[in-house]
């Protein structure tokens, strides 16, 4: 059986191995520069970012991988993508990409690509218009703009997981200098009227931790689940004062469960009351968590951990101190979830 | 706001609420029946399912919830599923489910529900096809034939846990009869080589609990992941001694990762060797467990817990003692995911 045979292939290139530079790779234990108590963590900025360049990137810039296997590898399925170092040339297809934006449904990703691509004026060749890269894959969806790729993520942390391993990788095996990631999101707001774009300062799990948790080898790891907060700061002050709605920064919290998860009384099963819901939201709203939503946490996480610089921009889908159910009519909901896209828009026009 | 104009009709049936049935529904706190010490309890069946009918089902066997909040709301709107109580008839569109058939991709479900079509001889009207009942939520994709509801669930435990969340209150507000759930899947298998059928007698987690472990209002929750032992044996009496593979029972294990939580050495980061890998599955092996995937700890808690018989059916594409890519051919593959569903079609025809 082989390999090459699996993948069709997304972009008519023709397939060409570039033999691997040698780039004097190492392989470096991981540093644990984070707490894990639920407080904000005041580190210095420049001692992380002298590490993350020592560790997780090649002098010029591009993506290196915490992973010592994979340039030992004779080819490299990113099999979720329906992509794969050998059946492609992952360097002409995506070395350009500067931006990588990813939000939930493939719906959303495809309007995004289209919204971008009037915006920074990229013309298709006459006859051409966007395909889905990752159609083939049947998982998730993948559109290319010029240097910014737009990918559905699906819900959840295992399959933001998933794609981003796979979007790592293939920023390494593109040789993409300085990427910088957008998760362009959904959310249930803290004390925020649906419609508010919240851009996460970090991200917390259900118990406040500011770390993403996973078994390895049957092994507890925690990762810390940190976000560029200068990017934090740039994507504020592209907030327009004649915008009609607010946009804000604070703590965004991740779960793994859309209803008891997030204390909602509207799920299939329900054990707690009314006065234990609110209780805890308030207790989150006084935390400064500011927006709950599913995939915050491995983005921040994985990310982090790879030093690629990444930012979380949702907007509210409703207020969660004063419900659980979605009720916003659907022309109203399409609305709101244009206004984060228009932020991350005018980040990368500038 | 109006939650009755957020939702499309799916089906073009009259709005019509139905009265709801003062049916004697009462709150009982939920029974800890499960041990997490990674041993597979040997539970007597009778007392789990006296206790599951006494709490779980109506007298008529339709499915009860544990959540006294539905039947006191107005409406409940299914979000992530496009319908409602108030803006759809459920009792009309879905009272006549049986069975539920789960499955990662859109494009695997709706092959699926083809196929049951022509294995049931069910026949749509002279000029109608099958239409995506939740093609306007943009997250899962839900098709109709007959008593089969054949829905896509995305990947990972989140993904697998919303949907779960609201085709249970589905099948409450349809009031549906003992339903069967089912999931379809693929998964990496271990000592055993791809193509090979695989029947969970259990779930357990990356620590080998059998336990879906949840943070509900910043507490940590545990529910048994339990599968109907019963229906794990009629399923394997289905196996035909002229299938040209191998179906076989065994422990299922479930993580919130495909690389490193699988302990794949081709992830964008891997901490361990290769020999700490083949120790790590080696010994998943001999404890029982025969493949991994990624939603079955969510589908068997979330399942057993609403007291519905569910079994979870993969096909495993490689043996992870020998590697951890997935290498075969596409149209392989493509074969390979047909044989869950035939042993599934044999199930729904008896």
């Amino acid at each position: 059986m082989n390999g090459l045979s699996v993948l069709p292939r997304s972009c008519d290139k023709i397939i060409q191995r570039i033999p691997k530079e040698a780039n004097g790779h190492h392989h470096h234990p991981h540093r644990k520069l984070y707490d894990n108590d639920g407080e904000i963590q005041e580190y210095r900025e420049d001692i992380i970012n002298e590490v993350d360049e020592d560790t997780v990137r090649y002098p010029d810039g591009s993506v290196r991988l915490r992973n010592p296997n994979i340039e030992l590898m004779d080819q490299d399925i990113l099999y979720h993508l329906a992509l794969g170092s050998g059946s492609h040339d992952l360097v002409e297809m995506f070395g350009d990409v500067k931006f990588v934006c990813m939000g939930g449904t493939p719906k959303r990703m495809e309007q995004f690509a289209y919204n971008i691509m009037a915006e920074i004026g990229h013309k298709l060749p006459c006859g051409t218009t966007l395909q889905d890269i990752s159609h083939f894959s049947y998982r998730y969806s993948m559109y290319k703009v010029g240097p910014v790729l737009s990918i559905s993520h699906g819900m959840g942390i295992p399959s933001v997981g998933i794609l981003l391993h796979e979007v790592i990788k293939l920023m390494y095996h593109a040789k993409v200098r300085d990427p910088v990631f957008f998760r362009i999101g959904t959310c249930g707001g803290i004390g925020y009227e649906g419609g508010t774009v919240v851009i996460s300062e970090e991200a917390v799990d259900g118990a406040m931790r500011n770390v993403l948790e996973l078994t390895v080898l049957g092994k507890v790891v925690q990762r810390p689940a940190k976000l560029d907060r200068r990017l934090v700061r740039e994507l504020k002050g592209l907030a327009d004062p004649e915008d009609p709605y607010d946009t804000i920064t604070g703590r965004t919290m991740c779960t793994y469960d859309f209803y008891e998860g997030q204390g909602r009384l509207d799920g299939a099963f329900c054990d707690f009351t009314e006065t234990d819901k609110m209780e805890y939201l308030e207790s989150l709203h006084k935390a400064g968590v500011v927006n709950i939503e599913m995939e915050s946490l491995a983005f921040a996480a994985l990310t982090h951990h790879a030093g690629i610089k990444a930012a979380v921009v949702c907007v509210t889908l409703l207020d969660r101190l004063k419900g659980d159910q979605v009720l916003a009519p659907k022309e109203v909901l399409d609305e709101w979830q244009q206004r984060p896209t228009k932020l991350v828009c005018r980040y990368i026009k500038r």
